[in-house]
């Protein structure tokens, strides 16, 4: 495989995967004051508009890196709501 | 212009300026103790490499986007860093 699509699925998994310590560290504190609900409102809509785009285009690897954010940016979203 | 493509651009532009209300609340409040820095450090990684990853293949809107939440991901990267 080509080292430029190895580093386009490390950078997929990074961009992707960097959202889940987050998840967990305010799973272990139940704080969220310092984060943005602004941020995470505008990051859930966007991956979710993402998710749409891939799916009418048949863009499978699109539709799985933004729907597993999607779960997380959402979940991080639901716990600030619950947080605050 | 196509509907899908206008809500790629929509999309685009909501995952790439989510993170400046984030950046502006750190600026008010100095405060980041609920920020991970694991996911600013493995989020500005993922963006670096989309960034390079897009200078290879000359995809200038994949450049242009990356380059863009590299800056704001990497500022809140930094006053994470700087504000513990």
């Amino acid at each position: 495989m080509d080292w430029v699509i190895v580093m386009g699925y490390i950078a997929g998994a990074c961009t992707t995967s960097a959202f889940l310590p987050q998840a967990i560290k305010i799973v272990r504190t139940k704080h969220t004051k310092d984060l943005s609900l602004s941020m995470y409102s505008i990051l859930t809509t966007g991956v979710a508009l993402w998710s749409v785009y891939g799916l009418i285009n048949h863009d499978w690897p699109l539709v799985l890196a933004n729907l597993v954010t999607l779960v997380l940016a959402g979940w991080i979203f639901i716990l600030k709501v619950r947080y605050g």
